[in-house]
């Protein structure tokens, strides 16, 4: 497969422009507009395979269903936005093992999808079922709104502007990527206390997600080693990685990166969240184009080396 | 897998109410309400997957591209909607055979899309594009926005309407379930024109889809074999099954059923749909709860005698 910025590129040369796309392909949602009010509606989808995104024979069907949702709502997260609806596709493996049938598997994965739903008060407006030979696979689409006046995008970093994360980072894949809270109540509070002004959620580590929105926004950044929030599963995690390696490269954290003004940054700093999700701010925004990190003194390249999805 | 109505039973009793969802499970697309201005949202999804829905061997990329958009329009179509933009999710077979790299595949599937939703003024809003060892899933979500000044649901038919389809039906699987034109210009005419009761895109058959209609208008009706429009396709199609019964039966033909009061059926009867497109009458709407055929002066029960999908 190509690069994911190749790929983000040459689709965006297909697709023409259209009067109700206020945002397309290339950030967390796609931003659409309806009606004679132009009324801006977030859309995003995420698709889920067996043996790719998770390990059906070893987990629990709900938290796979949990799981195909929740990282979508994520998304609407990172683009300052609130979750109305969703949409599921299934394609359910005929005799679903140790799950039983394919019917009781669907079962359980909704009722993965349904819980999380209700707990964020998400509509389950509908979906596609459908059973097969090959391994299971869940598409989600989620719908959303702004919750500000507009949607929060990659583009609108600014030079001098303070990075902060959400929570804490690496060692995912050891569990959480499947439990993760998605942060659209932090997101929330972020957007209605706070000028955020470039936002992406964290689905492939810190050093491939931060440069997204560095190309959009056209700036640079810098990053402080010892600011990185650790988590203790990165500590606990085996392997070549140091923890600041697994809390920079590892993916599917699903914390929320963004960026605010110096003031702003004074303020964040000494208001904690309603929600207690610690926010750490983690280094600034620069001239340039590219992210460095500041680790012990010394200032190196932060190059995307390589994230890890789960399985 | 359960039957069709007992699912739909089951996913609905899960689901709470939500109070942006106007219309859930159950029609050809869910209705949600955006902003303050509670702006309908039309949302639908269909899945396809090789060797169920196609045949990624024997077919032009393009074409599966192309019907995995088809087959969401139509489901707009029917709610008497317009489409606005879609977001579509694939999983890539690694190497993909006689179609090259997983990327080119994706490449000409992408074109297939493109150029029908260029067609319709569909936007592509979005995307998740994902690599592995099974076969071909292509998931597409279409969002729209009713024609008038609402949509046209499964369940406003009313005992005395008439039934119209679009069209001509049968034998859709010989090729043209690849290639079928969504009725969405028809369904806009519809609309503007006539007070449409109730609607849904023909995919499993009339002697399937039409039971939607009866169940959820809580309704009977009235075909006359003589009244179906039956397609040349049916004529030519071989096995066990009269030119009449692929008309009934066969599924795919992705044409519009609809019911109209008896003052606007006679309008719609002395005037041709401008895109020229068939338009017939087929039976009417009464008490009761099921469906009849009067084929030669004998009347029967018309029974959804297993309808056929592609492959």
């Amino acid at each position: 497969m190509a690069g994911e910025f190749e790929l983000i590129d040459r689709l965006r040369q297909q697709v023409q422009s259209h009067p109700n796309l206020r945002l397309g392909i290339g950030d967390d949602a796609a931003e659409v507009l309806f009606g004679k009010n132009k009324t801006p509606v977030l859309v995003t989808v995420d698709m889920l395979m067996d043996q790719v995104h998770f390990d059906l024979a070893n987990t629990d069907p709900r938290l796979i269903g949990r799981k195909a949702l929740a990282v979508n709502l994520s998304d609407i997260a990172a683009m300052g936005g609130e979750a109305i609806a969703i949409v599921v596709s299934y394609a359910l493996p005929k005799g679903a093992g140790d799950h039983g049938t394919g019917d009781q598997l669907a079962e359980q994965l909704h009722q993965g999808i349904v819980e999380l739903a209700e707990q964020h008060q998400v509509a389950v407006a509908g979906g596609d079922t459908n059973s097969w030979k090959g391994p299971l696979v869940i598409s989600i689409t989620a719908l959303g709104q702004p919750v500000g006046p507009k949607a929060i995008e990659r583009s609108g970093a600014r030079v001098g502007d303070l990075i902060f994360v959400t929570g804490e980072l690496g060692g995912s894949l050891a569990g959480r990527h499947l439990t993760f809270t998605p942060r659209l109540k932090e997101a929330r509070e972020l957007v209605n206390n706070y000028d955020v002004h470039a936002m992406i959620d964290l689905s492939d580590g810190i050093s491939s997600d931060l440069q997204h929105i560095l190309r959009e926004s056209e700036v640079g950044a810098v990053l402080h080693a010892e600011q990185i929030p650790i988590h203790s599963d990165a500590r606990r995690s085996s392997g070549d990685r140091s923890p600041l390696e697994h809390a920079l490269h590892d993916g599917e954290d699903f914390e929320v990166l963004f960026t605010v003004s110096p003031e702003d940054a004074v303020r964040l700093t000494s208001h904690p969240l309603l929600t207690g999700t610690r926010v750490t701010q983690i280094g600034e925004i620069t001239a340039g184009s590219e992210p460095f990190l500041i680790d012990q003194g010394e200032r190196r390249l932060l190059t995307r080396s390589g994230w890890e999805h789960s399985l």
